[in-house]
């Protein structure tokens, strides 16, 4: 990073929003997984023109971008492997307007999930999506990563609530996708297509959302089974109720036993729990749980219930939502996989993460937790990176769960945390050498230098050779 | 076409399946615009592998080539304006598996939209998206299109529901893109950038969707009323009164008196119809729909009823679904056009559309009628092509419509029937010439010798110059 580079920055967003202070580049070195990368240079804009200078100078001078939110990814999408600069969006970070006659609002990519949410409440709407993170995760890294969680089962991934985008090619265009209406079929989908891009395409500055009216009421079970196959099969059996829950949501013993202590919550001793919810008008979220509780009850719950009130609701979400945090409470380093089977495969793909700590004599621990009802696992590995045996039993152990139970289940890499560095390595796997070159395709007709997110997944979203870890 | 070419397809699809008699060729030449156009051969594939070689001989050789299903477009988006192969899928119409536990059907692209609903319906299943042509249209142009219809404003877009695609490339080489997984964010999202492409990219073979549990019941109501402006406002109160219903369509005058006599219903005189249907568990569904009646009694409609019983309600939804064949036995020419304004401008859209057969002295007509609750509209021409200035009178309407309706209110050239040949000169003022450059480089990567039904969109869909019509 050359000093005239440097001053062109200051003269673009102000000294105030340039950092090169190594304790700086420290703070924007790590997500949740277990990679570090330095930045050269943290740049913080405040709008779509000084987003715009930003990368028309990096493009200029070919120096890479890493755009980030508030660096929850648990895939390492936004690390700055070919350092260059780290392009901070959590200022720009204004709800910009809501048309509640239009059921739209307009956001900055900076705006943080339950932020926007506790503003909809207001007006008897919400944004559906709602990953684990939604306390820290912005807008616009959802945007990019195609964020899901809980509700996905019922109510979609983030790209289905996306109208429009406002965002920043590299050579400094700004373009509009899509269109601020509810309906639009105008030339190719651009919106669906950045959405989901990790960053790799263009610079998010402007997100219109549609929004959804706030259900009136919830209702909420929890299944305990002595046995895990018999959980997996009791989700076929939820799904297969002919009514359609907002949230099916698994936790394997060791995750139960955390997370239950980190919320203050009793559960008797269980291999693992189910926790389904069904939501809409008060009758119809009774009765429909009601017909899922029978359903899964065939498959003989060593116990169940439905949280009584507000409050009990509210305990076993604390609990569900912290299960990262509170696994993290058990070892040096967590960390969270992410993948998809068809949920017939849940059972057999249950069995065979559990073996995998076995061929390395248990000195690393998996507990998976996930979004049942999409077939999404997060199977999280405990174990402490700075004990070389351990690292590596961890590199096959991440091997094994995307190459033996994912792709081999007939599952997919990533359900919702995206590919980065962490599934870079399996992606090619799962796509074809010729769907491979559609996709770097495209990265060359929206980056032809390559300077957006470089070194990531390693056929796409890289023109260039990909970084070794 | 080279008598060559002709005996290399015969040796494909077997001589059965090759046409070039005159007869034929004019039964492909329309859909459902003005439009004419003659393909040199008719080409009617079995299965993927004769697609494919289809494709590369036509590739090899830069014959264009027109993917055909059920010719139900109101776009002119099947037809070949530049000759060459109409390729008709309509033979490749099984439905090959249905894996009940996993929630997914999957197709070929021949399958048209109602037996699928019929087959899904004895497993207590739908596929929600319902365009009026459902009894005709197939899942390959569906998909093409992007097509949606009643049910969009609860279930969304044909798009929403396709996990993955097989589709044949312009070179012959087969991807598959998406997942069999009910979630993955793996790679850039190639099912949704081909569905909506309307067979500019590629020529889908095998379709995989996600299906939905059929609710338990419906409740539908109908509200007359005798000022536009007032129906155009119950719009924005029905969306504004907190719940979702399942359709929200609107029919102006015209469409009314003609599908009622149609369908035989013996509806009062009205200036507007709007038709609003709720679904769920029966409680909910029951809930729902008076907590709209309530919303929409507030702009005084002159009548109002709910639907009693299946009978009625099948007999209003046969009122609304002939709509357009019903406006055609009042005219030599029946035209439909599809645009979306935001709902909050439906008022403006519906005084805006009336006004404009005045200037041509009222030799056309126009009846308005569609998706509401969507923003949605389908003003429809009633004229005689035959007749000099009537089609004239008509191309000068159809800019008004998109120009100074859709566009000048902030709204989209097409909600679900694409650009084709009939909004092609619009398409580039909604879209700017940045995004107009992507799309384009998107259809070098897929289509570099712009086989793949050249002559549409303008700026999209063609590398090429577009053809004149």
């Amino acid at each position: 990073m050359t000093s005239s580079i440097v001053r062109q920055l200051v003269d673009i967003v102000g000294a105030d929003n340039v950092n090169t202070d190594p304790a700086e580049i420290y703070c924007y070195s790590r997500d949740s997984t277990p990679f570090q990368h330095f930045a050269d240079i943290i740049v913080r804009p405040l709008s779509t023109d000084e987003v715009s200078r930003v990368l028309k100078l990096a493009n200029l001078n070919h120096v890479p971008v890493y755009p980030r939110g508030s660096g929850t990814s648990a895939a390492g999408s936004p690390l700055p492997v070919k350092g260059g600069i780290v392009l901070d969006l959590t200022r720009m970070n204004r709800i910009l307007s809501f048309d509640q006659e239009n059921l739209q609002v307009v956001l900055e990519p900076g705006v943080i999930c339950d932020d926007l949410n506790e503003f909809l409440q207001k007006y008897g709407y919400f944004f559906p999506p709602d990953p684990a993170s939604s306390s820290v995760a912005t807008l616009g890294g959802m945007v990019a990563n195609n964020s899901a969680g809980n509700r996905a089962i019922k109510y979609g991934k983030t790209k289905d609530w996306i109208m429009w985008l406002e965002a920043v090619l590299p050579n400094g265009e700004v373009i509009h996708t899509g269109s601020k209406t509810l309906k639009s079929v105008s030339g190719y989908d651009l919106t669906k297509l950045l959405s989901g891009s990790e960053g790799t395409l263009a610079v998010f500055t402007k997100i219109g959302m549609r929004v959804q009216p706030l259900p009136e009421a919830y209702r909420t079970a929890m299944f305990l089974f002595g046995d895990l196959d018999k959980a997996g099969k009791a989700i076929l059996k939820a799904r297969g109720a002919g009514v359609v829950p907002c949230a099916m949501e698994f936790l394997d013993r060791l995750t139960v036993r955390t997370s239950a202590e980190y919320a203050g919550l009793d559960i008797m001793d269980c291999e693992a729990m189910l926790l389904i919810e069904t939501d809409g008008v008060e009758s119809a979220a009774e009765k429909e749980l009601k017909i899922i509780v029978k359903a899964v009850e065939e498959m003989n719950p060593k116990y169940w219930k439905i949280a009584e009130g507000e409050r009990e609701r509210a305990s076993l979400w604390l609990a569900r939502k912290s299960a990262y945090a509170a696994l993290a409470r058990c070892a040096v380093t967590t960390t969270m996989e992410d993948m998809t089977v068809p949920i017939s495969k849940i059972p057999e793909a249950l069995k065979r993460i559990q073996r995998i700590p076995e061929r390395f004599g248990k000195i690393i621990q998996i507990a998976t937790f996930g979004h049942a009802g999409d077939g999404n696992l997060h199977p999280t590995f405990l174990y402490d990176e700075r004990i070389p045996e351990q690292r590596e039993a961890f590199f096959k152990g991440l091997s094994a769960i995307y190459n033996e139970v994912a792709l081999d289940l007939g599952g997919s890499i990533s359900g919702e945390h995206g590919v980065g560095l962490i599934r870079k390595d399996f992606v090619e796997k799962e796509h074809g050498p010729v769907e491979m070159a559609l996709m770097k395709g495209i990265k060359r007709i929206f980056d032809p230098n390559n300077i957006l997110n470089p070194g990531k997944g390693k056929p796409w979203g890289s023109t260039g050779e990909p970084e070794v870890i």
